[in-house]
């Protein structure tokens, strides 16, 4: 059993913080919010003042924080955790963050000795509480084997994306995708109704045609047609709108960086803005249907 | 066994018509292009000099041509085949054109009590070929259910999309979603290739993850992914740009006739027409890949 | 002065037909709508009971109605104008249509002797009344000289813009490429003030700049920025996102017919549909400004 | 007359500097390439070993770099120029970077009481030459009023766009219009070639009605419609596709930053990444008007 570390205990790191303490491990816990901490130390975790703290003799640090630039601080810099991290120490970061980030964060531990891995998550709120993430690992193929353990008491799918960033590059290159595919589902299946068609039937067509696809298979976005997904709950729960536009703009900052055009993807992206704008934000992403339906 | 009159005999009448033939049926068989004739004739069809003595007697009609404007000319008018068809004789358009065209053929057809369903197919010429194409059928349910085992003789999915026209609307949509697809799915891959990746592993993540769709699964467009697909063998056969571009005029068309937006459809669409005009309308559409790769 | 006979007494006809009769002439009118009629009939016009009576010795016939499937009817068939009217006498058709609706048309009328021009119109109700709208021209030469004073007592700018059906493809590339610069327009202006700018000074510095276009020289879309223009005015009044959106989809059918690529055309077209599904189809085409503001 | 530091003298600092020079302005200038320094010290500058020694003892700090990474390392960090530079000295960057980048720079002069303002130009290599460039300038109204004798040296039109960082705001949202204006004509162009209109007669009726914009106006991108301009010269010099999908990227990341949509903006960087994947980074950017054309 090992000795971890872990800074963030938001909606996504305090279940998984509990997995890590349900499967045997300790835990020493920092997050800015009190009622969190409490919350963990509650189930047998050690509340700590600070981050520094909380990495103190550890055998693995981990981490779950909203952006780049939390990243960047907890890290980097004369009081970053870097600084007091001891070398072999395993880091794994699980932020969904950019790759140029990831990459430097990872770099400066590389040079101080301190494997690190970026290890970003799909899965939701559900699957951080019941253990069912997918992590998708950017790092050295020693980091990973080691790592991979600790992140099957938090996960199910456990891939190895590649070098340091890789992580990053493949989940936003994934949800780039995921966000073409919900908008032309949700597109081609309002041009059928528009002329005519039951959006079952149209659907189960397309699903088992060239047409199939993840939210035809399990996330339909017309409302109705498939049962306990967010599009017959009125698009509550899920994965928000403002999340997916948080990982478009990564999709977009790397295809900057690189100079790549990702056409539908930005589309996408600016689709979801306009439809943010109506108020749409904290809605399941399916929702971009409704984008499409006469009002 | 039926008595079969089939106009249409090019890459996929012929194979369809050979089918039939094979499945025991009788087949009358007209085209314009002498040698297409000859050739069903070799396998045991009766060759007819016009399209009026092909449908003379027989208990079923099956149509194949190219555009909207091929199929009213041949059905309707003066000299149309509506003017000689019996009553209750079975028509199946197996054409991929406009909805609104073949609802008015459909109508034209329903006047003189022939039922008359549109059956456009997918699957290209392999499958007409190999006898594995799939149908998907507008009509009513009798026309439907008379026509099913027909229909399995050259075929291997057949779905029943609803009204007259459904069948066209139904392959659109679909056709739509899936120029959505592959492009999203070649300008994620390039995305990542452009920040380091391996393309197959991009592929593999993002086909067991949410991004997973038809192309993932079993087109990949990026070339030495996947074995035996046109991306590993130049781009040569399969689905033509220029087919693609066909089906997204039709989609458009049918979304000018409702008002419907269609963002992502067009935008694809334009993405193709640019893709043709350097000279690759006769590459398979997943060659779009291309586009995305510097040059 | 003219002996015309003038089929289509709408928002824009009825004060076109108003401006002929200030002129001198002599207007045989007829509408369906019976308040139109009586309303030209009170200004001195010929009230007809239908469009043949309305043509009946004329040496003019001028039409202004809302769409290809009218045009079509009225001239065309059995029934229609064009086998009332004499040979030599000048058809003008001022409707906004499809191009190959216009050619159709125009190539039946000339089978007959009788000469014809598209003249489709812009300037809005505000240009028919005031007789300074637009008139942008498809035909031969004679046709159009012959044309010409006429077009004058009804608008200010007479353009020749080719052959028949010209004067409907001048148009629609018109309007396609101003739907273009309205909301390219739109958007650089928000993404000036989301990043702090003043729009006034934004509007200023682009307008005599290489952004300079004809929104930011007499029409900007943004509230407050400039005086008697729509923006200022809630967005009433105007040339309505309905009217935008109906020669959009003009524009794109005549890219359908010739395989051409109008990407950004495409795209302001469904950004404007989407608009409208919001309920702005009767707001001014500048309130696109709108859908990029935060909500 | 002034005693001024300038760094950069590459194709536009370099004709910047000695308008300097002409207006009796001493210059002492710095820049990475021995050629560049040797020929401004033909015209009368002071070449210097480094940037450090060309700001000592200035009045005023002119520097014209190629991207945000080279002006923050040129002013900030602990051998920056800002340690180095007198409280007092005007700072002129007429770079074009990231307005984040410039404001960081100038909120870094601005703690050591060091004015400081952006400046970025457009006009091009012929403007700097020409001393007819375009300033867009963010800043105090101090320095900018400071600023405006020595730009007018320099230039033609000065514009004050706000506080510091709207120049470049102001700079990237007209040149993002512009690309949106650019690709709009051209395809609004084409459409009405492929349609059988004379590209001159379509110009000149949208120059003159609601499509009119400055690409009509002064830059078609039509081949043959205008004389002496980069489309009638084989798209040979002016504004490169590379510079301005640069500019597009920082858009982009300022649209990024603020969460603005700009679905036309992404779209036209996105066929101009195209375009110039096809090898034409070094055209003229009104060479988008090719990629419309049937090759």
């Amino acid at each position: 059993m090992a000795n971890i570390g872990f800074i963030g205990l938001g909606n996504m790191g305090g279940p998984m913080a509990s997995n890590l303490l349900k499967a045997g491990h300790s835990v020493r816990a920092f997050d800015l919010v009190d009622s969190a901490l409490q919350a963990i130390a509650n189930e047998g975790g050690e509340a700590c003042d600070n981050a520094l703290t909380a990495v103190d003799g550890v055998d693995v640090v981990i981490s779950m924080l909203p952006a780049s630039v939390h990243v960047e601080n907890l890290y980097l810099g004369d009081k970053g955790l870097l600084t007091a991290i001891a070398a072999g120490t395993l880091v794994i970061d699980c932020s969904t963050i950019a790759p140029a980030s990831s990459r430097k964060v990872s770099e400066a531990a590389a040079a101080k000795n301190i494997p690190m891995i970026d290890a970003p998550v799909s899965g939701g709120v559900g699957g951080a509480v019941g253990g069912t993430l997918t992590f998708i690992v950017g790092g050295e193929s020693e980091a990973f084997d080691q790592a991979k353990p600790l992140l099957e008491d938090m996960g199910k799918n456990i891939f190895h994306a590649g070098a340091p960033g890789a992580g990053q590059v493949a989940k936003i290159c994934n949800n780039m995708l995921l966000s073409v595919l919900m908008t032309g589902t949700a597109e081609a299946l309002q041009l059928g109704v528009d002329n005519g068609m039951d959006p079952s039937v149209l659907s189960e067509i397309m699903r088992t045609s060239s047409g199939g696809n993840w939210a035809l298979e399990v996330y339909n976005p017309y409302p109705g047609v498939m049962e306990g997904v967010p599009s017959s709950n009125n698009y509550e729960g899920g994965f928000l709108v403002d999340l997916m536009i948080k990982d478009l703009g990564l999709a977009l900052e790397a295809a900057l960086d690189t100079g790549s055009a990702t056409p539908m993807g930005t589309l996408a992206r600016n689709l979801y803005i306009n439809h943010r704008k109506l108020g749409n934000g904290r809605k399941d992403f399916s929702s971009i249907q409704q984008s499409f339906v006469e009002k």
